[in-house]
């Protein structure tokens, strides 16, 4: 200090530069500091200002009060219009823009009413609303779809919940998917909630509660966007069949082994295993996965507000997202990165139409040859095939995103499934001609969705006719009752 | 230096401490310099070493005295130990591991004799050895195998060279891939020595002479590593498809108008167009292309050799450089690179195998159809079905690396080739039917390499002999001839 004290007796200007730069600096650091200080106070505001929720709570609004921007962000899958601009419609009518489904789901629901799935908030309205459950259907098909459902199993145990009838449980679950169902109330850590999928862990020997963290951001959407099947003839138990693995072999050899069959086709009787969107297993199959990427990192990417970094809770198509999910690693374009998307999904949508051309001919040659007095026997191996086709097909059409998430697998499965139809229809062309039938049989036209349902044999004015007697009268009961029990129902049926 | 040296005076250990730290700085400068000297002495000696190299120089040597670092490299070529750690043998003879492949080249030279493709040094050797070129061949069979070709086209013009015979430029012909093919000798700058591909890019409206020094190191490589075919039944010029574009599609489309047919199936009677290697145009399809990445990034990465910074000639797989080839992007280990692309090999081959062991049951049920009177008229469609699924099986199977290059192109060709070759096989069952053949036609024995030969009436013992007749009688009279001009030739044709 001697020396400094000396230079300013020399040179009196060092004296005011170092008195401006002190200056300088502390008011620097003060800035610095309020702003610590403001956004502590902020996190410690979220954490003091919260209410206790209770366990098993249903109430999406209650979650909302403590943690304002995840509820606000969940509201926003509300909003369907990024769909809109790639389908043309709020809820994209999927067997109008591909009547041939129609066919291939012949004998099953799926072939009256199958609209493009939509934000987790429509989970409730979309499940009343669908012609699919006029069909007496289980409890069971209620399990992905609210917040109630952990709570109403709580209280009854998995096995009687999924015995019961659909309808008999409309009154008690009436909150669409939400907080409650990958979140623990108390300590808001992630937790699994459905039963089925910490029971598959258990039969491979693995106890879920060993995971990451990493690996509940992917498992929470594991408990339902996957592969699983109602095992039983009344018990309808909610189970996923991966014994023998994630791959579509696998799954196909479990199915076989226990003799499964959601549907015998109505065209060419084949017993079908219908495919439930393996979105999960097509995703561990995938380049993200194995590169230690979680489903929340693209579709729930953090969001700053002021000063509070959180997970957006907008799930939704992280091509609606790009900055803020892939861009976080691809220091590419977004256009560019949107060209890579579009130009796997396109190739896989090539071979998903091979596929799809070729089973609904498959279907309707072998219904020709039923028609025509074709023997069990002969039919045996040709329903054999359409059976793994139609099922490798499945499992590629009805995962959401699979065709970004594992392309090349996705073209596996695809091409095999190819292989499969047309292999069924040259045994057919043989079982044909011998029964005296012309080859090529005559496909009908089935080029719009009322003709392909026509064609199948539905009813649909008297399908609709029933759902909206249903919606008239038995809905607004549900909700009665709910709402006496304290659940506010916040959706109005009337809108799309 | 005035407080500086008052310092001094009152503690005498400071200027002790500024003398070593004066040191260490002036000693760190010294060698960093020397280092700089040295490193720019070495670049400087390369430059100012250079001998001139006259034009069309074939001898790789020659270029070698200049370049012994690129040299040196560009010899390891030789070393096959990669493909014989993967495949159990230096030379891996494919009909020998695949016999199905005899089957879909029955009729083409093909089907005698065709090894995996090795270093660029084998290139002589290795023409000169297969029973491919014992069929009257046109000079183009020499057009991609050396550094003598562009000095011999210059003297004849391309049109003349194509004409001629293969075997009547066999003393001209001597010296392997190499130096000249892609280099300039006065400025080593990057060029283009085949017409064909200036030609390709004329057409198409585009002066190649206009492209980026990053673009030429992938079209040094796309003068070989493409679709090609030889133009006009006595012309056999050499001609890239190009002009409609470069999917399997465009140059089908390219092939079909222009009626070409590269042989007629000995089997089933189709006319065939077969691939060969479309590597650039698979490369160009996949990410890695969309990245901005060059064939020499991966094949023929920078090394180090004392203060020089070279391109590795040692042309090769980047599974077998991973560290200087992968990870100079990809922060993975070795393990995990190595099997995400053994994981798409794997998809793809599945993929290949069906459409391969369905393209030989079509081609063996053609035949029967044939040999029990099937018309024309009734083969037509059948036959347009095994062209177009023939292919796009080979334009996948005949790629170098198209697996790995785009492996999802490579799954959506394959997936059609599977339907078409199927569909094929479900119209050919009514014809045979109709000829009163029995169905399932029974597929004979051609599990092996010679039963599939002899199935398909080869007579591979004469073939062998007459090779070695051509071995012992002619070929050393090439290499004479070439000696006397001034060739060296180098490698020795009693080595495998």
């Amino acid at each position: 200090m001697k020396k400094i004290s000396e230079l300013v007796k020399e040179r009196p200007w060092v004296g005011w530069a170092l008195y401006v730069v002190t200056i300088l600096v502390v008011f620097g650091l003060g800035v610095l500091g309020s702003s610590i200080i403001e956004r502590r106070q902020e996190s410690n505001q979220i954490i003091q200002n919260v209410k206790p929720i209770s366990d098993w709570e249903p109430n999406n609004e209650k979650w909302g009060e403590n943690y304002p921007r995840e509820y606000e962000t969940y509201l926003s899958t509300l909003d369907t219009s990024f769909a809109s601009k790639h389908g043309g419609s709020k809820n994209i009518d999927m067997l109008e823009k591909y009547p041939d489904l129609v066919v291939l789901w012949a004998g099953y629901a799926f072939s009256r009413d199958y609209n493009q799935g939509r934000g987790h908030y429509y989970a409730i309205r979309d499940i009343r609303k669908t012609l699919r459950t006029d069909v007496p259907q289980p409890a069971t098909c209620w399990a992905c779809k609210s917040t109630d459902v952990p709570r109403v199993i709580n209280q009854k145990g998995a096995g009687e919940f999924y015995k019961s009838q659909w309808k008999d449980l409309g009154s008690e679950i009436v909150n669409p998917i939400g907080c409650q169902d990958c979140h623990d109330p108390k300590t808001m850590n992630l937790r699994i909630t459905r039963p089925a999928l910490i029971e598959a862990f258990e039969r491979q020997g693995k106890d879920i509660k060993n995971s990451t963290h990493q690996e509940m951001r992917s498992l929470v959407c594991a408990q339902c966007h996957v592969e699983y099947y109602f095992k039983g003839k009344t018990e309808k138990y909610l189970t996923f069949p991966w014994d023998k693995g994630f791959t579509v072999e696998d799954m196909e050899k479990y199915y076989d082994e226990v003799g499964h069959v959601d549907f015998v086709h109505a065209l060419s009787k084949t017993p079908i295993v219908k495919a439930q969107h393996p979105d999960y297993e097509l995703f561990k199959m995938g380049i993200h996965n194995e590169r230690g990427v979680s489903c929340a990192e693209c579709h729930m990417p953090y969001k700053s507000d002021g000063g509070v970094k959180f997970t957006d809770h907008k799930i939704q198509s992280p091509l609606n997202n790009i900055s803020n999910s892939c861009q976080v690693c691809h220091r590419e374009s977004e256009d560019n990165l949107r060209k890579n998307v579009y130009d796997r999904q396109d190739k896989v949508l090539e071979l998903s139409d091979l596929a799809t051309k070729s089973l609904v001919k498959v279907h309707i040659e072998a219904k020709t040859a039923w028609d025509n007095g074709a023997t069990e026997e002969q039919m045996k191996p040709i329903l054999k095939l359409i059976r793994n086709a139609q099922w490798r097909w499945d499992f590629v059409a009805a995962s959401h995103g699979g065709s970004f998430h594992a392309p090349l697998e996705c073209a596996r499965i695809l091409g095999n499934a190819v292989q499969k139809s047309e292999e069924a229809r040259m045994l057919l062309t043989s079982v044909l001609i011998s029964l005296g039938v012309k080859v090529p049989v005559q496909i009908p036209d089935i080029t719009t969705k009322e003709k392909a349902q026509i064609y199948i044999g539905l009813d649909m004015e008297e399908l609709k006719r029933k759902k909206a007697e249903f919606l008239t009268n038995e809905v607004p009961v549900w909700d009665r009752t709910a709402e006496e029990r304290g659940s506010k129902v916040n959706y109005d049926m009337k809108n799309k």
